[in-house]
């Protein structure tokens, strides 16, 4: 057992045929996710950026990380399966595990190790993380939660990864971007998930909770099925959401509003909160939660308009 | 919550961004482990045979009950990563998630239930199982405890996963083997590891265990370096173990005892115990833990001679 507050919940580490961690309230969340070469990043991009082991080992953190955040708690422990080629250069994987590390600590998943890991051999780099987390005694804040009459809110950002995805794969070359636009490739390869905001989104009484890995509106549909409810969500705050994507936007003759409807890989948090408390710190109100029509079932919409996964279609008509 | 025996542990399961699994000791143990198409198994073997999504979905099941076996742990639950060509059949999924459940019970692991996963896609199959477990307020029986003195000793077998292998790898056709032989292939695609093993050995005052997964030599290297000892094997029990894979080695005309040495796919456990105690049910005695000599470091001897991966010629000489 380390003495040492970072990892402090990892009692026996990597040595043995399996880690032994600590889960003080007796129970431990658990999670995994996978990343493979060419489906869930391009080594090499079209515009002439190179996805580094750094990036992989930070996303994947990340990602994982994320998912305990929406659960409300707070990473114990991560274990890695990485399957690479056997050409894979050597320094890539360190770039890959000082990835990891510096996400983990970046991100202020303090309490977070590494705590072991499987190598073998495939014919293209896949990453799995298996990431632990605690509830500290509390209890999870599920998908199923959210009840007519809540506030619809927002912690982190939404569209900016997509953003960078499509800078990534427009001709214009990298090296000619601008600092807001790299910006925007940097919330792709190494996405920032608010992690102080989900256990702070428990303990405020959020009723439901995810992140939005897959799009705001098809995630937005999931927590809607789960919970039995119509999120309906602001234009306003979609189009506020949208302007911070301009530098992007401008560039691609591309419509913004898409981005933020449809893309996920911030790793926002998407919560609903009973109406009349204040929102903790970290969330904007982005729309209200409604119940289903007579004829319509649990679903999206934007200022009452069912809304598609890119969204512009159904709301601009 | 449920209710059930089975799957107790699971106290949330798929459906949110992580599972919720019981640790009621406050610890969980946890492994995580890959398997590769074409790395790990083939889906079609030189002999014929036809590896099915059950056979790789008892495999992975296997493979990491062991590991938490090893550490004289009682799984929890375990999750899955599946990575999958676009063309699979649906039906080598479902078949797959079925050889998962079936090794689960079959196995013993009544605790233990499927708790959560993800899916994604890929060029080839690759199947991650991450297992959490329980050791009831006990301690782990690690690699670093065995002493000189101690009895060496396995539970479960070993060799008999590699000379099914070896048959798969052959010209012989598969419809030409007899029950024998068939049970050899079984062995490796459906690996039977002895679950009841690892905590009765902790019970037992086991002062270290791991499971046999790369091979008895190679394994038993690893505990010899991490206990700081040497593991000297008895030759009568080695040519009892490679004895009993005569149907494989007659018609191959293959040397058995390089599948006990080498072969690591069984699963079995090896396990050192006090002098004097009287080994706990499904183990036998195969050697001694010595101190290393002043000239030879920790490693792996069979009567005194340094033992190699395969064996035979420093066995022999």
């Amino acid at each position: 057992m380390t003495g040492h507050a970072r990892g402090a919940a990892t009692l026996l580490g990597p040595g043995d045929d399996a880690a032994l961690v600590s889960a003080p309230d007796g129970r431990t969340l658990i999670s995994i996710d996978t990343q493979v070469q060419d489906q869930d990043f391009r080594l090499h991009w079209n515009n002439g950026y190179r996805t580094t082991g750094f990036d992989v080992g930070w996303k994947a953190a990340a990602q994982n990380l994320s998912d305990i955040n929406a659960m409300g708690g707070t990473a114990t422990s991560l274990v890695v399966s990485l399957t690479l080629p056997p050409e894979t250069p050597v320094s890539w994987v360190e770039d890959l595990a000082d990835g990891l590390t510096a996400a983990i600590g970046e991100l202020g998943a303090t309490a977070c190790s590494v705590a072991g890991g499987d190598l073998g051999r495939g014919t293209e780099i896949s990453v799995t993380v298996a990431v632990l987390g605690t509830l500290d005694g509390g209890n999870p804040v599920l998908r199923s939660g959210a009840r007519a009459g809540d506030v619809l809110a927002l912690a982190g950002t939404v569209g900016r990864a997509a953003a960078g995805l499509a800078l990534l794969e427009s001709a214009a070359p990298f090296d000619s971007l601008n600092e807001p636009q790299r910006a925007l490739i940097h919330t792709q390869s190494r996405p920032q998930p608010p992690l102080a905001a989900g256990p702070l989104a428990r303990l405020s009484g959020a009723t439901a909770m995810m992140d939005i890995s897959d799009g705001l509106v098809r995630d937005g549909g999931r927590l809607a099925a789960a919970s039995g409810v119509v999120l309906d969500l602001d234009p306003l705050e979609l189009k506020r959401q949208a302007g911070s994507l301009s530098p992007a936007s401008d560039i691609l003759a591309a419509d913004p509003l898409a981005w933020v409807l449809g893309g996920g890989e911030d790793h926002g948090l998407l919560a609903t909160f009973p109406a009349g408390i204040q929102l903790p710190a970290g969330f904007t109100a982005i729309g209200s939660v409604q119940a289903p029509g007579t004829h319509t079932g649990p679903g999206v919409t934007i200022a009452g308009r069912v809304a598609g996964a890119t969204g512009w279609d159904h709301f601009a008509d």
